[in-house]
């Protein structure tokens, strides 16, 4: 991994404004929720950092990306191309020698649907985007609590959210953010 | 196809009291709903009729059903086999003859998820089921209205409000439902 002034100075290159303090406060609320679950610091905060390196950049150049990286976007992934800010970003990490560590890489690439099987750093870095104190919507307050406790009753009430949300807006929903709620259900009923 | 006083007759050897009542409320809102959008009389009335032939069998037993005739359940039928009941329905109808019409097989077996690239039979009857006159719940007078205009509509109302059931629920979610759902929005969107 490049070191952490180099990573910032990436970052900043693309994020900036709002986007870059709300990167900043997801860094802060992973970096206390890592620490209350026992995840690793420097991938926890490489991968706070670094979440949405990729989110500035526009649908159809996140789709370009995709493809040329070879991500192989899905027709869920084509029609909405934000769903790729993930993957792009830790693909170009990884193209660009910023981050070679698969850990904090998977981390960024599945921090907006997450996955089944997700580790506890990307459950930290899922939650800490989802409740970050800029947050504002309803129920946040008590997933933001819960996660301090509980990550996985956290990770399933934001998953359950989302989901809630997205068919409210009417757009489509990633199969992975469906795979990655059952997988949850299954793991906590044993 | 075996004649309709066979079918009812095999039918009533299954399904008796309320969901034999809720049996024919379906049939007649197919009925209505085929004529209004100009699906085949008969293959409506047949697959109304025998939606729900494998609806009373036991969770282990469906299960044990659906093995057994090589419906190879997912992960998510093995946890909730209640999602296999149209499935067997159509296995069970095919095997002891008395329906071999593939199209109205596959209406009773996709009656409970749908399927991306749904035919208009197959509509007709998830939403018969869906808004059948005993049908009470919010958001069915909606849907129930929309059905006898837009088709499409009504079933992107009925899968909306099932998804957001099924995770306040806090069951698992059949992942055909999300396929159906993102079939039918980009369908929707030429």
């Amino acid at each position: 991994m490049a070191e952490w002034h180099v990573l910032e100075a990436a970052l900043k290159a693309r994020v900036t404004g709002e986007r870059l303090a709300h990167t900043y406060r997801v860094l802060e609320t992973a970096r206390r929720l890592g620490r209350i679950h026992g995840a690793d610091e420097e991938q926890v905060a490489a991968a706070a950092l670094l979440h949405d390196y990729a989110k500035p950049l526009p649908p159809a150049v996140l789709l370009d990306e995709a493809i040329r990286l070879g991500l192989n976007p899905d027709p869920v992934e084509r029609a909405q191309p934000d769903l790729l800010h993930g993957p792009v970003a830790a693909a170009l990490l990884l193209e660009q020698g910023l981050v070679t560590d698969r850990a904090v890489l998977q981390a960024i690439a599945v921090h907006t649907t997450g996955r089944a099987g997700m580790s506890l750093l990307e459950k930290v870095i899922y939650l800490a985007d989802y409740v970050e104190p800029g947050r504002r919507f309803p129920g946040v307050e008590a997933i933001r609590a819960e996660a301090e406790h509980d990550l996985d009753r956290a990770l399933l009430g934001a998953l359950d959210n989302c989901l809630v949300y997205v068919v409210q807006q009417g757009w489509l929903i990633h199969p992975a953010s469906v795979e990655t709620r059952n997988w949850l259900l299954q793991q906590m009923q044993r």
